[in-house]
């Protein structure tokens, strides 16, 4: 498997086009979060090292296909003193297959101040990893996929549940390997990691169910600095699923408990269809 | 004042170019909930009637002029089988103000059916309506906007907080008039009242703090049939503020406790600037 410093290595084609490269993927459809990752660091390529990207929206239009690249053409739609805004539309043969803006404020501002407090959570170091063997075909696949990443989930006899939500689950993960102190990659490691077990949120409460997954949409908020070679937890809702889709969220606090990113992801988990899970892993793997 | 539906009745100039209104209006700024009803209107009118919208992100990219109308451009991203997506951009003298993405989906699909159970919450006829008199300018020149919504905020004194949460606020919202029975008007009008009160949940925390606010970015996501003509709760947090932004998420509940829509709206909260806040009211409202 590719490192994330190599998927997110995205190669300048011309001025505002970029291509993120193909790596050998056990998935036959390209990992949603490397493809926000490689977009992100798209944008971020055409703005200016004042400004930080504080938030991203991207609609996942079709399956990337993982054997080929992906290539990333950035629209400068503006161009602000405080604000700039990019759109990136990401092609695989001639169609855009994810198509994101992002957000990027100049630093320095200041105002009001709050963040929610971390919730309870046991420590990681005392969870175990989750294990390589799972029966499911696509979960187990994703975990080789993700296998530069230390992923735990909290079981649910130890966590604290909220009463005003009906699906929640708590998951702690980081990247493996020291990271460089680059607050960039750190950011774009980010937005990869961020397509993580989120989905799984809205399972917690449907553990039988057949269900055909895909993620629809993808935001984030960068709300202040982390590092990803450090744990992070993320602590996931899902409020709502039904008519096929299920709207997931969640926060991401350090071990400091500061609160430094929150996603909303809406995804299809339509009633099961074992052709499209079939579809998703490649045959022998 | 304009009725909301006089607002959402937008006027195609050409395939997939409409143009909104501008309306009298208290605003030297264009409401943002406006300018995201009207978009989203422009995308429906390219989306065949067996798909329903599910979603919509948006960037506020400039500050609309309220004395001009918008030309709303429509790209047609994606025709699939079971989604739709078009993207929207709001334009006024060549320049974007509000660049949107909404994604429809097909009548008819299941899968796994859950959603978060509707906070406590007093009844909306035992509380008193906003105001008209408010001490702040915008304050009162926004509820002057809104007229024909009604709109009472829950006294904190009555609230049930979460200690999940550090900025809590519970409004409760309807169009005062009856509303035909058109599921899409009722969409359209409940994307134009998620703009109200929301950025606020994140002041309620900082009630005598100076800063000047602006929408930045706007995503809801659609979840079940609802009525805006109908007492709907809107239940909003701020889970973060810091560097001149706060972001704030609302779950929108009708009174038989079904959740409808969520909202999350990341917003300027940056330490005041008088000369900017008299820019948003005109002289003498």
């Amino acid at each position: 498997m590719a490192s994330i410093e190599e998927i997110l290595a995205i190669e300048r084609i011309d001025k505002d086009i970029y291509r993120g490269r193909a790596f050998d993927s056990a998935l036959r459809r390209t990992f949603g979060g490397q493809v926000a990752g490689q977009a992100l660091v798209a944008a971020t390529r055409t703005v200016g090292a004042d400004y930080r990207v504080h938030s991203l929206h991207g609609y996942f239009l079709r399956p990337g296909n993982s054997d080929h690249p992906v290539i990333f053409l950035v629209d400068r739609i503006r161009d602000g003193r405080s604000f700039v805004t990019r759109r990136v539309n990401g092609v695989q043969d001639g169609e855009v297959i994810f198509s994101m803006s992002a957000s990027f404020h100049i630093d320095g501002d200041e105002g009001i101040e709050h963040q929610d407090p971390m919730p309870a959570a046991p420590d990681p170091d005392a969870l175990d990893p989750l294990p390589d063997d799972a029966e499911d075909p696509v979960t187990r696949t994703l975990r080789r996929e993700w296998q530069h990443f230390d992923v735990r989930k909290v079981p649910r006899d130890q966590m604290e549940f909220s009463d005003r939500h009906v699906a929640q689950q708590q998951v702690w993960f980081r990247h493996r390997a020291p990271l460089p102190d680059d607050q960039l990659l750190h950011v774009c490691t980010l937005a990869y990691m961020s397509d993580m077990t989120l989905l799984g949120s809205s399972r917690s409460v449907h553990p039988d169910s057949m269900v055909q997954t895909a993620s629809l949409d993808h935001a984030m908020w960068f709300l202040r600095p982390f590092r990803t070679d450090d744990w992070l937890l993320y602590d996931q809702t899902s409020p709502s699923a039904g008519s096929g889709r299920a709207l997931t969220q969640g926060r991401i606090f350090d071990r400091a408990g500061r609160l430094v990113a929150m996603v909303t992801q809406e995804g299809l988990t339509r009633s099961g269809v074992p052709a499209e899970i079939a579809s998703i892993v490649r045959p022998g793997r």
